[in-house]
């Protein structure tokens, strides 16, 4: 590596290092359901990281009015209007963020159907950094579907902490709007995040 | 057991060895796609269960009228109108047929879709057994996922003749009409087909 | 089918229905450990069978003394002594018990082991039912990685129940020799038992 | 962050800028054959990154000496000298790579063992990256199997390329020595040892 080119890298860490960048996050929730409390735990993640963690910052985005997936509906190279809305918030993000509950053992056909249209070419998760988030145990058999899809997507998930909880079992950790009100939780939640953004600065080679 | 009992019980054997009853299958694509290999396969289970196999009857059910799954949807006990047609249809078989596609190494949202509102209590699958089948040989990824699903869903697999071929891979296996011509995976799917239905009478006791 | 066979035939089922057979379970732990509580759950499982489950004999199939899988170890088709009195218990169980533990989110070394050996042609798994148990909850990532091995060796698991336990959370479920001793716990372990004895007689068409 | 800490912190970058550091790769065999084709992928991996891949060495770890996993063996918080030895071998590198068959559609004993061993508190595998390399297609299915015990062990497997061949497809790719001669697939395992190394080189924020 020449000179110049070398004090351009070095005169570049330095500035990253000052100016800690900010990490864009794409939340995806898995359920449909209003008072989902996979759906909860994303509204406590964004609450989380504006209140206490600089430098990340986590956007819902919506899969709810992308259809069904069906390649027939590519027409001239283009994708129908609410598929390019979505690729183009999972483009300007750096990692994603999923809420997934287990339905019969694995992925959500919401949660599916938004991973299958962000990857038709070009790939728009490739690359990317991930996490999951599972408001009930068994979500994690469905994790553990989504991280082998990550393979293929391009994906790069966090190996820990892995987060899910119990939500069904009492005490409440959910209050009756379905906002995450469990100190405890919230601090696991607050260390997954944490992974994630870390995770991502090192991956994005912005160290 | 008493003699009466008995009696009757070997009655009904006998009646069964002599009548063959016919297996009911219902065959559900993964893919929305027209000219999707996978739906040819199952024109051509169709095809060869009419010709070639006796007491086996293979029908197309229709999922992509199904709304994307949301509980929110069931009112006082009930399912939308589509919904509940499609499970009547699942009741009425005694078997099941999955044309799997690989969508990013698991199954796609539309198959995952008619599995979880199958699954709704009382859960419409129970039971049965199944085989799957897949255009590309990737999709028995799909296929690996979709029989953890089935574990839940108390779905029986055979577990060989595992259906998979390369569709894309020449010579052509399907004509212009997207319909099976190669006559060595038309064995191949017979094979498959008569597993099934083996395999169906010895789990319905009809034995 | 002619006279003669349907007449045999309706015999043979007579006969089989008057002297329900004796069910074979050969019994495999996961674990080399003594003190395992998945060790425990074989043991539970063949007093169990012994005292309360009439027609269904558990028993416990050593598998520490196999050497570690290399197939050099194979000369003039013959298997090491070891391996062949293995794989002769096998052959002589109806159906399958393996008692297995997540060893780092999935099956173990032990289990593999001998499940690799017993497939080396001829695979002497084939056409079995089986069944899995699990002393700790996390045991259900290894049982569906177990589900996919039991694919190609050709076993057909059941699908319920699954069992698992918190052998871990108190109160203390098994006493200081590790016996189940748990009354609910052993109430699970019959209703599994039950289901792969009936389970087994179905695909046997011994019904 | 201080001043004093972000100046070392840059003048630590510029250094291994100018010094790339040599990756050492810990390359672990799944098979115990003599002849085994994974073996000769390692031995490939070996050569192509002595010859053509500067800052890359791979060096075969043996664990055919490893008994048995079995925590019994661990006393006095001592492991068996085997496992010490293998594990220290992990321990100094920084990355792994696995040549893994397939038996019965997941991993092998031998590399399960080599695994778990390692996983022993003090994990050694916790923040290395890592790749799978399958001497036959159906290696596939072991190789997630294989990621998702990468989960729990903390290893960050690289995503792309996916590393498998048919060597029992002609014309042959290995010669009478077992060694991989096809010039193809060499550069298909270069492509990979290099995706490898850059992803290692961004992981330990040595960018």
């Amino acid at each position: 590596m020449k000179r110049q080119k070398r004090e351009k890298k070095i005169q570049e860490v330095a500035v990253s290092i000052s100016e800690k960048p900010v990490i864009k996050v794409a939340a995806i929730c898995g359920s449909l359901r209003k008072a989902s409390y996979n759906r909860g735990l994303i509204r406590a993640a964004i609450e989380l990281s504006k209140e206490q963690i600089e430098g990340l910052h986590v956007e819902y985005v919506e899969t709810a009015l992308l259809p069904m997936l069906n390649t027939d509906l590519e027409v001239d190279g283009k994708f129908p209007a609410e598929v390019e809305e979505f690729r183009q918030k999972i483009l300007e993000a750096d990692c994603c963020l999923f809420a997934s509950p287990d339905y019969n053992y694995s992925v959500t056909p919401i949660l599916k159907n938004a991973l299958d249209w962000g990857s038709r070419p070009p790939n728009v998760w490739a690359g990317k950094t991930a996490a999951a988030v599972s408001a009930v145990g068994g979500g994690r058999r469905a994790q553990y579907h989504l991280r082998q899809i990550g393979v293929f997507l391009d994906l790069h998930f966090i190996n820990k902490p892995e987060f899910y909880m119990n939500a069904h079992r009492p005490p409440g950790k959910f209050n009756a709007d379905g906002d995450l009100v469990d100190p405890e939780t919230k601090d696991n939640l607050k260390e997954m995040l944490l992974s994630l953004q870390a995770f991502t600065l090192r991956i994005q080679e912005k160290c």
